[in-house]
């Protein structure tokens, strides 16, 4: 290995000696590792999953899809404190990004998921969110000739199974990496992709303890961590973390630690939504966790870093849904429920 | 004319005598003329406005979009008798498809705005709506810098304008008309676009007087209407269309005659949305509009026919949006209200 840097030293500088005006290129080695683009194993998987990501039907109301929390216009968020739910209903807890979930060590704030699969079965079957029952979800999606052929096309059956629809979202969601942010050049060693003021930033995030917790190609999303570690986090939010997993009173208040890649873009910040800038996020994350007061040179440094971590957006053209057939259900928002 | 004519039925003749493969291609005189791909004279000002017709920010909760009641991943409508609106407010009215909404006579099933630009400022402000206002949804964009730069760009001026913004979005909505449906292939000459029974669908449609009304490039579109010709219209719903615009007594129940492109993707149909099938859709304008009760073969002909109206869906990547700034009003979709 060291024999390859030496190596690899001598050959830059035989370009640079060759006058070459080439960015002499040497990726840097930090607590955060650059971000990769999607393999996509089975594209006929991820557009069908595309489609349903963008379906309302899956919902009880015919109104709200997966992007409508998880906007893929805004960062893969709605930029809401609490999401709207079936209804009006509030949501109770503030909606991740679906942007680079697939590399988050589980998923929801608490864990209860292992994975993106697992995961989106959730919000449909929440009566607070999209509020329909995975057997209706699944009896609408039958109804549509459409989805029946593109089911059969990718699993080889006409046959819809909640099993098949979550592993088709879960695919599409595995594609939802971000690339390419400015830091990431940057970790692969062109020197000028970020500023002077933004490698302070990164400096002091990385020398001050943040990359505790916001390391790894995620810069985060790889632990869970006490939200409110040397001083406790005051909120009127109801939320207890990890302990609604585990029961183990060691996880009260413990959460998943968020991805800051695409920070910029999924304001509000922390599970109650209650910080609504960066610089916000980034005073109380630096009391509360690292017992330090960042001034406010120091703030809007770590912020500027902050946004160099947004990446190529996930770029695709807008689905066209299958329609619904004379069979498929007419949701009716405003109905009385019994 | 005439000569032209004549000319080019020589020239197709020559072609036939030539032996070449190609089918004759004689366009179709009928009520009924094929749509063309919409002319883009300023991209910059279609783009912006595809960014402001799928912004939430548009709206007071900052949860509702154009495209969360005119969703162009199904036909450019909702599908729902009824939108839900700000604080799942019912909506008045059946959304209309905003599909070749640009060549309708006039926009709202009432025609209450002249054009697009004047409708696209209505649901912004109506209170079951989007529930903003004209000075709060300009003065929220005014804040978010990727916007200043992109109307300074398309108008010359950092200055946003709710003016500005309607024109934006109309241009944007001027893009999305439908081409090359099958039965437009027909009309254009290509005899093998439509199926023995579609053709019999449609001379029965156009033969039994449905395209009194429902006739030219859009199918519907260009004239006001009585709902309930012949025999009354049975609906609780309180609409009553035209009057409420031109306050004569002949206007009402006068509503605009919907577009009948794309019908298929566009359920539930009517202004109330009561019909929630394409045979019933047909049935019930067939005995009152036109006294006539299809039989079941004629109305699968016709509903046969009216799925060959389906054409090009709009195909343009999801827009990632500007981000807010630390000054963007940061909504609340459950805040108490005054």
């Amino acid at each position: 290995m060291r024999k390859q840097t030496r190596i690899s030293v001598l050959a830059v500088a035989a370009v640079l000696i060759a006058g070459c005006a080439t960015v002499a290129s040497t990726a840097r080695q930090e607590p955060i590792q650059p971000i990769e683009p999607a393999k996509v194993a089975n594209p006929a998987m991820v557009e069908l999953g595309k489609k349903l990501f963008f379906d309302t039907r899956l919902s009880r109301s015919g109104g709200i899809s997966c992007n409508f929390c998880h906007n893929l216009s805004t960062g893969g968020s709605d930029n809401l404190a609490a999401s709207i739910g079936d209804r009006w209903q509030k949501g109770g807890i503030n909606s991740p990004t679906v942007l680079n979930a697939t590399l988050n060590i589980a998923q929801f704030w608490d864990g209860r998921a292992k994975d993106l699969k697992e995961q989106a079965g959730g919000p449909i079957a929440n009566p607070a969110e999209m509020a329909s029952t995975h057997v209706a979800a699944v009896s609408t999606l039958q109804t549509i000739p459409g989805y029946v052929a593109e089911f059969k096309q990718v699993f080889g059956a006409e046959q819809i199974t909640i099993d098949r629809v979550t592993q088709a979202l879960a695919a599409f969601e595995e594609t939802l990496v971000t690339p390419n942010a400015r830091f990431d050049k940057w970790l692969k060693g062109d020197d000028n992709a970020i500023t002077e003021q933004e490698q302070r930033g990164y400096i002091l995030f990385r020398d001050s303890g943040c990359v505790a917790c916001h390391n790894g190609v995620a810069i985060g999303g790889n632990s869970f961590q006490k939200m409110g570690l040397l001083q406790p986090y005051k909120t009127a939010h109801t939320a207890q973390g990890r302990i609604d997993v585990t029961k183990k009173d060691q996880d009260r208040f413990m959460f998943k630690v968020p991805t800051l890649r695409n920070v910029e873009l999924t304001y509000p910040y922390f599970h109650d939504g209650a910080a609504s800038t960066l610089a916000q996020a980034v005073d109380t994350m630096g009391k509360l966790q690292l017992g330090r007061t960042f001034t406010t040179q120091e703030n809007t440094d770590i912020v500027a870093f902050l946004k160099t971590l947004t990446g190529d957006q996930p770029s695709f053209a807008l689905p066209h849904l299958p329609p619904s057939s004379d069979k498929t259900p007419r949701p009716d928002p405003f109905a009385k429920r019994k």
